[in-house]
């Protein structure tokens, strides 16, 4: 699907893990280009694809901040977390269609990379087969997190797994036994469970946790040296085999 | 470490997948800037990561270019492979180290993202604790593929597994039944063994094949669609799970 004439084209853009230099010069690019700036936040919150994309957002862009429903209130288990989920991006989609159709490009700006578990999928899911659209990948938040750790991943031919750590306790296990280098996202208030997980895999030990990675506040640290609470920007490294080296 | 003011400061950029644009800000930036810039290649070739740069690279700066001592005369899995390429990286190694004891800074470029099966790793494993380091993390050539395919990978709990293609068969089997997305790397000459897994796991058909991707030459298709060789810059797909969306 190419689009014609007569509607907007959707960019999706991905804008890093934090640092606005991670921003590719193609993103950088076509947002200082965007009449309509969208972009997904918590309710309380100005965004921070909103934040990474700072002054380069054109003064004169009409803005779309999609807030979500809610952010922890109802667990990702519940069938109703989906059901309501669903429906918000069924709105947005349109609210973004709406522009497209009259003739407006639209661009979505959406932290670390777009494909990958990003909101924007979601809406390209909805989108992609009415509208032209344009994909531009971004710096991961994994691999923000790894640089800034400073953390070779995988060498030699070491299978890296990409983890959430919304996965019950026994799965993550099976996970981090067969993999030799793992990423785990989505931590918040899976960190205790996660850390248990790695125990029982014996990974606990080379587990490294990193913190709001390429952002003024980062900071990383040995799993065992860490206590308290995990904020949302924050992933644990499995680097792989030493001895893939 | 930190380094001293008498040593140089060793730059490892992620130069991404091919288009220029999807270099980052910082990384070209930190380019334009270098006294002294290496890269690696093949002994025939000019090399990915210094075609990525163009005239990106200052006119006035020293280049070191590191052919590899071979591509694929000897097989990965012959001792001498590790033995021989050690030695190289030794070498690479030792080299740029002689710049940074002078005092120079030293940028090295790396194709896609530095920590992920980049050779970066190897000069970064020899050298970041004699001097200064700083990794800036690139575009993924797995990312400019499933931007390019615009193929989301990954929603909701999915694991996303990243697959040296160089495995056996057996093994890749094996991982590519177990995982929900995949990624499939270092094709080449594996080609074929990889469609074999991909068979036996029950994930032919969704598998996309994409080469080249956000290069001039691109192309993607359904696997099953591709006959003849794979080159080195080709990657296969496997999104995850329809259901989880």
């Amino acid at each position: 699907m190419t689009g014609n004439a007569a509607t907007g084209r959707l960019s999706i853009l991905g804008m890093g893990p934090g640092d606005p230099e991670l921003m590719t010069i193609k993103a950088a690019r076509i947002l200082r280009e965007s009449p309509v700036v969208a972009w997904f936040c918590r309710h309380d919150r100005p965004g921070h694809a909103r934040q990474i994309a700072g002054d380069m957002l054109p003064e004169r862009a009409k803005t779309l901040r999609f807030a979500y429903p809610f952010t922890t209130e109802i667990p990702v288990s519940d069938p109703a977390y989906l059901v309501r989920m669903a429906t918000f991006y069924d709105e947005c989609a349109e609210h973004i269609a709406g522009h497209l159709q009259n003739g407006q490009d639209v661009t979505l700006l959406c932290e670390g990379d777009p494909f990958l578990f990003g909101s924007a999928m979601y809406v390209f899911d909805r989108l992609h087969e009415r509208f032209a659209c344009t994909v531009v990948p971004g710096i991961t938040a994994m691999g923000g997190c790894w640089s800034t750790a400073r953390q070779p991943m995988v060498h030699g031919d070491d299978v890296l797994c990409v983890i959430p750590g919304t996965l019950d306790e026994a799965t993550l296990t099976t996970w981090l036994e067969r993999a030799d280098a793992a990423v785990i996202m989505k931590l918040g208030r899976n960190l205790e469970k996660v850390r248990t997980a790695l125990r029982h895999a014996g990974r606990e030990e080379r587990a490294i946790y990193v913190e709001r990675a390429t952002q003024p506040q980062q900071c990383w640290m040995k799993l065992t040296d860490m206590t308290g609470p995990a904020p949302y920007f924050s992933i644990i490294l499995v680097p792989g085999r030493e001895d893939a080296r």
